[in-house]
């Protein structure tokens, strides 16, 4: 592992649960630097090197992306479905990070070739365990393919 | 969670590696029930109910599948290929667990979809500590589908 911080990408529109995972998880020993976009369109403008994120500078891609499910404009499984199409973002694993449990949204997921499916734990202690877990599995352990 | 142990499948022809797994993944503290197959045929005799797993008694849906990528008869990426490309068995997470850091190895097999792509380290402790906090995350944390 180099030295370099790892890219993460977080999808995420609620303000208060995008802080929550940007404290936790530079709270993990790997370093790790987030890029932060709260709606489905612009994610899929950087991830698509569109628009404003034509230069690949400015789009590096991420080692993972955490998605959530609800957000404006382009939902989190519509993002999701694109990445999993293209033969190059789909070498980067898609973590689904969501308050829902309902097993229509779980398998539309696993349909659309999620990597894992997490549920946001209610309170903070577990919501910090889980994503502690998490960083660890993803930026220590998982090998990621060179994209 | 309920009080049965979990099912993961482990598809390994190697004894050597298979008892490893089984014994770190039996120690972690989540209950877990492991089923061992040793070659590609079997393994998909078994998720597609062929043969002599045709009663589904005999073939339970596993929580997930650890597979190797060098297997006998059907080697791991047509495992993966063809578990993805079923729309029920796709709703499982499949973990490649192999002793290949190859690059190619690593694209095809998010090509085909896999869930996580783990290489198994050399030492004791490592591969100890690496399916410990695999357990973690994916018997704890990740939300599988019903199948």
């Amino acid at each position: 592992m180099s030295g370099e911080p790892i890219l993460v990408l977080l999808i995420e529109d609620n303000s208060d649960h995008a802080e929550l995972v940007m404290r936790t998880i530079k709270n993990h020993r790997i370093p790790t630097r987030i890029q932060h976009l709260s709606d489905g369109e612009i994610a899929l403008d950087y991830l698509l090197r569109r628009n404003t994120f034509s230069d690949p500078e400015k789009s590096p891609r991420p080692h993972m992306v955490l998605l959530d499910l609800r957000l404006p404009r382009v939902d989190g499984l519509e993002v999701l479905r694109i990445v999993k199409e293209d033969v190059d973002l789909r070498q980067i694993p898609v973590v689904i990070l969501t308050t829902s449990e309902a097993e229509r949204d779980v398998q539309a997921a696993y349909d659309n070739h999620v990597n894992s499916y997490l549920v946001k734990p209610a309170g903070f202690e577990e919501f910090s365990s889980m994503m502690n877990d998490l960083g660890t599995y993803w930026l220590q352990w998982n090998k990621q393919a060179r994209v």
